[in-house]
């Protein structure tokens, strides 16, 4: 039977709140310049105020694979928790505006939509503030089966780990997809995420994950490996789908004892390579989908990966289906 | 049966006569800066004569890769053609100094023993003008039974494709490691070389060779690939050892479905990258001929091509065994 949905992505919602400022502004809103920084609600209410021009777009890791996929033409369905707010509705009118399908019922009390501030000095360099609000109370109840039966993949990021009931959120899903047939892939999302649950993401490999992305950092954390070749020859043993991303290096597909050494895709100057381990899970992801070779798999990541991070924003600006296309890729 | 030798090489036997000119030298001379021209005898004579601060050392890609392995403590044979005239005793000096046993008996007659004059301008650019004389006379009467037989491995630069006699040479030495169950092994050597020979090299692949080292402009001419997963793909389904080297991405080796992505050794600086790929070879050969996995083949040779790029000259100035034995290789 055919599913409605290529991949159904379970991720932190937030709203990337963008906005220029001068460097007068960091200065007075106490802002470390070019780093990400987690805070509070009272502290991103007054920031939020204190931006002007602010751009508002759905961000999030898992959200912003689920906005290179649509880019490629997939059919997507993200499951995250906002607030019925303001910036709850502008999540989902972001996502909406771009095809992904997004129900996920909005919290009616509790902390606000999660916001990621990002003050973007004159010299162009990004300061983060993230406030996870809403996104934590991700819950068993979200998840429906009749979702993620009806999707080829489901893809989960690993910062969900952070919150005990989106965790479990997780879990369950997971549960439903070996019993539907959906295959499940994971982010391990960040080497600290790595660090904080490595027994536990462990586990999930050999018991129910078929599809692993990890960048160099947190692949050598999970496996306490100190060269990528022990990554490696870890990855080929458990047998199931390796995505292992290398930064300027490229990225090598695994699966058992096939392996593909893809080079990172050629970019004039590279900007901002924010959102550059998402894309490649997108491009990646879209090759699977579509019944792809491995090797095909890892240059698709590898373009989308090179599409994002020649300009500002986490968010492919030029069609992805078209660069693939023009590359004879699909 | 133990034999006596771990390695037994054969190429062209070069002198290399490194001296030290301005700029005013290379204009008077003609000689085309930073590049390697081809010279015949009248040119190779002139520019010798008018060079001063000589220092000459045994030079040649598979000559070097042998003193790599002294370098490591390997027992090493070289087989390669010089003249009985000066330059030939001290290419015979060179390799008696570092204790590689070389026996070839020395031409009588005909063209003097090759040499590769390299000028170094003060800004440390080399210019290289190489006359290959009597190296382009190893013939098959040159290959003893006993010094193959004796060889844990026979070891053969593709440059000698070059020349008939040279050649023959090279098939009949490949003919007794079949018998001895000598491993032989094989470097493309340059990407023209295999422009010239590619059908005969990739006949000898399948054939004859047991290991194969190649860079991957190399191995992408042999395969008629594009991109270098292509390359691993070919080599994967070959089934022999296949070292594929990288440049700073590092190398990739390979026997069937056995993959292993080695990083380049850490450089301070890169100084001169001649003669990276024939040290490669010399710390990949003896991981394999002391039984190493080849995971730590690969370390062994990126270790051997960063000691060498990291100053001038195309032989070890550091003791690679010492290198080795700190970074807990041997």
């Amino acid at each position: 039977m055919a599913r409605n949905f290529d991949v159904v992505a379970m991720g932190n919602a937030i709203v990337d709140v963008i906005a220029p400022v001068d460097d007068g502004f960091l200065l007075t809103h106490n802002i470390a310049k070019g780093v990400m920084t987690l805070i509070d609600e009272y502290r991103a209410n007054q920031l939020y105020h204190a931006l002007s021009e602010r751009r508002e777009i759905a961000g999030g890791s898992a959200a912003n694979t689920m906005a290179g996929l649509a880019s490629l033409g997939a059919r997507g369905m993200f499951v995250g928790k906002v607030k019925a707010d303001r910036l709850g509705e502008s999540f989902a009118a972001s996502l909406k505006d771009i095809g992904v399908h997004y129900a996920t019922v909005p919290a009616s009390d509790g902390p606000p939509t999660a916001s990621c501030l990002i003050a973007v000095a004159p010299d162009g360099q990004r300061s983060m503030n993230t406030y996870l609000g809403a996104s934590r109370e991700l819950s068993p109840a979200d998840i429906k089966k009749t979702d993620i039966a009806d999707a080829d993949v489901l893809y989960i990021e690993g910062y969900l780990w952070d919150t005990q009931s989106a965790k479990a959120a997780s879990r369950k899903a997971i549960a439903i997809a070996k019993e539907t047939g959906t295959k499940v892939a994971f982010t391990l999302s960040d080497p600290f995420c790595v660090g904080r649950y490595r027994e536990e993401f462990l586990e999930l490999l050999e018991s129910d994950l078929d599809i692993l992305f990890a960048n160099e950092d947190e692949a050598k954390a999970l496996f306490e490996a100190e060269a990528f070749d022990e990554v490696l020859q870890h990855a080929g043993r458990w047998g199931g789908i390796a995505a292992l991303t290398r930064s300027e290096k490229g990225c090598v597909a695994v699966r058992g004892q096939e392996v593909h050494v893809i080079d990172a895709a050629p970019v004039a100057r590279v900007v901002d390579t924010t959102g550059a381990g998402d894309q490649f899970a997108a491009g990646f992801l879209y090759g699977l989908v579509r019944g792809k070779g491995l090797g095909i798999c890892g240059r698709l990541g590898a373009l989308a990966a090179g599409e994002i991070i020649s300009h500002y924003g986490a968010r492919p600006e030029t069609s992805l289906e078209v660069l693939a296309t023009e590359a004879a890729m699909l």
